[in-house]
C-alpha cells in the first residue's frame, strides 16, 4: 500500500515532459501559421529577470534528468545548453526521456534513504534523503519550470489547455 | 524503502501552501508600500481566459483539500469561494491547512489502491487508483495553480523568488 520511489519519479517526469513536448509542438505550429518569428516565443519571459521559454524547458529537462540520476545513484549526464530552436528543444526532451527511460526501476526503488547532495562544494550545499530530495525539492522545482513554460506560452496567446499540460498517463 | 501515500501528499501540500502564503504576504506588502490597489494583483491574470490570482489560490487550496480528503476516504469539505482580499486568501489557506493537518496519516497510507472517482456523474467521470490519482492527477494540477499564482505576481513585479515558492520543509 506504499508507493515506490520509481513510481513517484520517472513516470511522473515522463508524463509531464510528454505534455511539455506537445505544448511546444503547438507553440511551434502557432508561430508558423501566423508567421511569427519562433524566437518571439522562445525568448519570451514573464518578467525581465525570469528565464525565457527556452531556458525554462532546459531547466525542466535538467531537473527530470538530475533528480532521476541521483536517485538511481548514477552520474548526472552532462547536456550542453546549446538549444536554439523548437526542434532543438524537442531533441533535448527526447534525449532526457531516453536517459530516464533507461534507468533501472530497482536502482531508484532503493533510493528513499539514499543520501543525495545538491550544490556540493558550494555554500548552498545541502544533504537530503532520497525521499525528501524527490518530494520536497525535485518535484516542486520540476513542476515549476514545466508550468512556467506553459504560462509563458498562454500569456503569448498560444492555444493550449490544461489537458496539454498534464500529458498522458 | 518505499514512500508512504501520506508522505507524498499532505506534507507536500503543507510545504507548498506555506510557500504560497508567504508569497501572498509579500504581494500584499508590495501593494501597500506602493499604494497599489490590492485588486490590481488579486484580479491580475496572464491571459484573458486564464484565472486571476485570487482564483488560482482558491483552486490550489481546493486541490490540496480534495486530493487529501479523497485519499483519506472522507467527504471533501465544502468551502465557499467567497474570498475577496489577501486576508481572505490567507484564511482560506489556513482553513485548508487545518483540514489536511487533521487527516489521519494511517487513513491516507492505505489509499494507494483505494478507488477514487473524479467528476462523478459527468461525461468526464474518471476512476483512478489512489496512487495514480495523487501522482498523475493531483500533484500536477496542484503545482500548476501554485506556480501560476507565483508567475502572475512575478509578472506584476512583486519581489519574490524560488525560495519563497518552495516553502519550508
Amino acid at each position: 500500500m506504499t508507493i515506490s520511489m520509481y513510481a513517484a519519479s520517472v513516470p511522473v517526469f515522463k508524463q509531464m515532459l510528454g505534455g511539455l513536448s506537445a505544448v511546444l509542438r503547438k507553440a511551434e505550429a502557432h508561430a508558423a501559421e501566423r508567421k511569427i518569428d519562433p524566437n518571439a516565443l522562445l525568448q519570451a519571459r514573464l518578467y525581465p529577470d525570469m528565464f525565457p521559454l527556452l531556458r525554462q524547458v532546459q531547466v525542466a529537462a535538467d531537473f527530470a534528468k538530475s533528480v532521476s540520476a541521483r536517485l538511481a545513484g548514477v552520474d548526472v549526464p552532462r547536456m550542453e545548453d546549446s538549444e536554439l530552436t523548437f526542434a532543438d528543444l524537442q531533441a533535448r526532451i527526447a534525449k532526457t526521456l531516453a536517459f530516464i527511460g533507461g534507468l533501472a526501476a530497482a536502482d531508484i526503488d532503493v533510493a528513499s534513504d539514499r543520501q543525495v547532495m545538491t550544490q556540493a562544494g558550494t555554500p548552498k550545499e545541502k544533504i537530503f534523503t532520497g525521499q525528501s530530495y524527490l518530494l520536497n525539492y525535485g518535484l516542486p522545482h520540476f513542476f515549476f519550470h514545466v508550468t512556467t513554460a506553459y504560462d509563458i506560452l498562454r500569456h503569448n496567446g498560444v492555444e493550449i489547455g490544461k489537458k496539454d499540460y498534464v500529458g498522458t498517463y
